[in-house]
């Protein structure tokens, strides 16, 4: 219904179906004057593209956007910024057999329950194509961000598959870009590669954690009490399909720590507070420290897996259900880039806030 | 900033700090004609009031709530309702030494550098008195819910302490109640119990994992794709002072599963289609299953201990800090109805939104 | 900036620019199941259409409405709907000499002033070619409309050119679609086809107003204080381009009536209460008394003209002014369809507000 | 419902009725360090104040406002500003005998027929009391201005009562704060006093025109396309009880103008660009040109009434009505420091939304 926007000054609409003949996203509130062409976001949405190795989805889409609206003569005019992304691969005829089936998982089930409509072609708008639109927002936010914080780095990788987890001793970030499952660590992607495959002739999926990690954040950003900063992530992450978790710094290891263990003690340093440690994953009463913004956020399994699962179609009677189709074993890899994007939405829309509020009265809070 | 209100169309907007004369909420969007009086919000902040046995802050506030509109002759009018909560006990002396200090784990430091200002009487707008007015809030919600939906029954307990887990296979739902953790295993408020009189005694404190469900709730409430059900709840619990982390159904434990054992089989049930299990939470696609809503957050331990932690004074110049005052050595237990209230309004605003919608052209999907 | 959006519920996104590649709207917030194809959205945009007759610009657009997303096998999905319609005839050379010059009563001056851009390609975002996009909008609003109110019509017209009025005793609803102006006045068709050829060859324009009613609107549809019917109504009429004022039944002239006067008195009729007469343009307190709502709007005069008008350019120096290019000698022609258009729109967003609060605690006020 | 809010970055939620404990308004997004106190804000209320002279009700109000949040030692922390006024002189036995009858021009039959109730103590929430919540929220958004734009000022006057207007060669500012009308034109006070003698002895009302003006206001301000200036300022002013039509400028004259006439022509002045006219009320494609914003608008007569009107019970039965109470025989008069309020809130909203997103990458649009 409705919902289909998230921000509150950097606003994004993401609209279209996993079968439909396009989808894209409305990019309302982007400041004027700011560099882009599609270009820009094209690099994006080539890293999340499907089908770029063997562990994604096979199907074909080459993603490329157009920019219908509000840049002109290489700079953004301040006005709706319309980034359409045409779907070319829709074998729907590989989902001919779904119609009156739930698949276990699926938001088959729930979409039906609420709209009373079931659209044969694939998962609709549920489908996890309806995320290619947030990268090409993101790369909107990234541009602007270039401008207004040249040293914020946002970064994503998994740090999990399935019960394997990276070595933090290995962890090296220029591996991140060299392997398949944007893990910084070698003999991760190595030894996943082969879980991958294993999974894929086992007729089954795997599971994933990744974290997302926001360098160069000045302190201060944040907009209490219902739009934090860790408020506003988390409900950026869980809106990604499949989330089922979301952790920020310590996370819901926090639990078990005491509070003289948890303290993130603060010296003076040359250029502000310094921390001895970031339990807090950067955020303080839902506004940026200045330390790393440290986000994780736990993906389920691929529901559409060709190991038979026992479901009913829509008349209640049973049926088993094996989901044929072009499917991720382990959709955590493409959600990476995803939450790279979503993260760069946030903290753009975080630091424009900032930017409405602040100094009317003299310069803000300054230690030292 | 202007982020001080929650909700679509059950909107809340919560004011007032620590240690001002008084705090409350703005209650926007309840219905009209909905049985409602003081006494049945005062119910769920009794529940809340802190001071009511030794395991949370000596802070004596009697927490009475009166409604200053939207309310006559006991009946919702459908008007703003205004619901206001004097602060009494108001110790700000025991403040007196904070006013320069920046506390590790507090929002101090965060909210100077975003505002600029220091509240010398403590914790001002980030403190957890905030809660009371959310859990009034609740209180409204509830009462709407039990006129639209008379079997959803939402309970809040904590399943873990520190690193002291309870044991599933004790669980029992009267036991919540009767001990001061809101714990459904009499032996595990036995140990806690002794755990708590430790930290106190060693100046230290301790998290916390609560565990909140909404049982009754029928299949197809949630908004796709940016207010779906598990990313409100996700935000709601994350704008929760300390929490750091928050799942749903399986949570971050999903990463480690395959597809196969994540599957939550379905069959036909008499009134519906059945779960075989529960690994979604009762969400997919961010829709509700009808199945049992199952959310998980961790509370970080509380900041405010006696054992000096080292900081910085707003000058920059090295502080120990102990932390005095009256503080909850785990401030995971009063998070408890403070999770309920917030699970009560996200439901109810999910409810209106469907009603706004759905069945404007005929019945929605029917099974079976 | 991030503006873009109108509506609570049903909320419409209009997006490109006057000479761009496209431009559109992405609604959000249709119901799902409600009958709509393309044609349907087509036959408004014929009606607005420029250059159909010798009184409008002789801009060539097809207006051609592509549907991008949300409907499927004839009806609408409950996801966002994306309306396209290409630019074909941009004939930016029109305007290759404006790209320095700042145009009297164009927005020119004050885009460049807030956005320090200027588009020589004509008006971007400011041109009245946005409203095409509100009018595709409004034919979804309409195709919903019909299915929750069958009985709503919603009537746009012409009711003063300049300084000439109709005369309401000729007033012919039926006259309404046969001539170039939507005047419900056969004569004054006639009188202002004269008018309009004398401004032309005067090289001057002229503006007008418009009256749009809606009649078979139940009572009780508005949402008070600050959404109340008619605030939604004068901000939606204000929101098109050249529109200085809006009236509510008397309007302006209710200054000057007395209080026995300006009194809708009432009477019990066969299906419910009956008024007297509709000096409240159908609205009491913001919310609908089931009479026909009417509202009417001032639209300037075109204020691109060929004579001569002082200005100054960019560097400050000054500068005559002659606008060519292929303008309408009258705005408020093409006015009509598109009030009409954010009349659907704003009383779609009404009823489905309606629905979302109402009868929660059972039938709400009956009379008689 | 929960549309009791306005403003994006300044939001002002009102709550309360007439003949509840008290009235208020919560102001969310107020910058932090901005010097404000209760008296500050209550110089506005007393100029709204009833009863200050035979003119108006003779309900007697203080009108005392309470801060209850959001300011520490005379500063705004940038936390909710909580502002109370207790109702004190609520003599609903006044409005004993109308609760089964719907007074013809009032909104008892509407919010009946919407929300099911009848407040039998009067007005409710449809009550002109509820612009004294408006009025301290404006005081706010007042002392933030003040801050912003020390040269803005904001300035409310009537310019018509009943037929009689005022003579613009006689206009006198000073003259505005002497009389009980707030009209420049120390004849048409003299005036007026008699003719709303004369109401008065007639058991009669009369409607009136006010006018609003911002000097002050820089170019550039106001958000297209649907939070333009003139439309936010549209939307404001026609959410004022009684109030029927709005006009910026040239108003709903500009109908009868020709594109010459209506063209504000430009010269470049020392300190930018100048016109040698302000048809347009200071507003361009909904942007501040840097002119004075002129707002209009007309409020009907009182609908409270002693001459019998006719109308009818809850029950459909006939019945005549005649209005007690303590009424004012023209509410225009009290409407001068509500609109001036309002504009104060929506200058301060455009203003804030301004600083968010312009300058990001270097400084905007410089004439000369």
């Amino acid at each position: 219904m409705s919902f289909n926007t998230f921000g509150h000054l950097f606003r994004v609409t993401t609209w279209g179906e996993s079968h439909g003949p396009a989808l894209g996203a409305t990019v309302d509130g982007c400041p004027p004057g700011v560099a882009l062409d599609a270009g820009m976001i094209q690099t994006w949405l080539d890293k999340r593209k499907p089908g770029q190795n063997r562990h994604t989805t096979q199907r074909r889409e080459p993603d490329e956007v157009e920019i219908l609206s509000g840049v002109y003569d290489g700079q953004t005019t301040g006005t709706p910024i319309q980034l359409m992304i045409r779907n070319v691969d829709q074998r729907s005829k590989d989902y001919g057999n779904i119609a009156d089936t739930f698949r276990p998982g699926h938001a088959d089930i729930t979409y039906y329950q609420k709209y009373g409509l079931r659209d044969p072609r694939g998962g609709g708008r549920s489908s996890a194509r309806e995320t290619a639109a947030r990268v090409a927002a993101g790369g909107v936010a990234r541009a602007v961000l270039g401008q207004l914080l040249p040293d914020l780095h946002i970064l994503g990788y998994m740090v999990q598959m399935g019960p394997h987890h990276i070595d933090r001793a290995r962890f090296d970030m220029d591996e991140i870009a060299r392997n398949p499952f944007w893990v910084p660590d070698a003999q991760a992607a190595e030894d996943w590669a082969k879980v991958l495959d294993t999974m894929r002739s086992d007729r089954n999926s795997v599971g994933a954690t990744i974290e997302v990690v926001a360098k160069g954040l000045p302190a201060g950003i944040g907009a209490p009490i219902y739009a934090k900063l860790d408020t506003e992530l988390a409900a950026a992450m869980m809106s990604i399909n499949a989330v089922k978790g979301v952790e920020i710094g310590a996370g819901m290891d926090a639990a078990a720590l005491t509070g003289v263990d948890n303290a993130d003690e603060i010296d003076m340093g040359a250029e502000g507070p310094e921390y001895r440690s970031n339990k807090a994953g950067g955020i303080l009463g839902g506004i940026s420290t200045g330390q790393d913004v440290v986000v994780r956020f736990a993906v389920k399994p691929t529901s559409s897996i060709t190991t038979p699962r026992e479901s009913i179609l829509r008349d209640g009677s049973p049926n088993s259900v094996v989901t044929k189709g072009r499917h991720d074993p382990c959709v955590g890899i493409r959600a990476v880039p995803v939450a790279e994007a979503m993260m760069a939405c946030v903290l753009l829309d975080q630091v424009l806030m900032q930017r409405a509020q602040t100094g009317v009265a003299g310069p803000v809070g300054v230690i030292g």
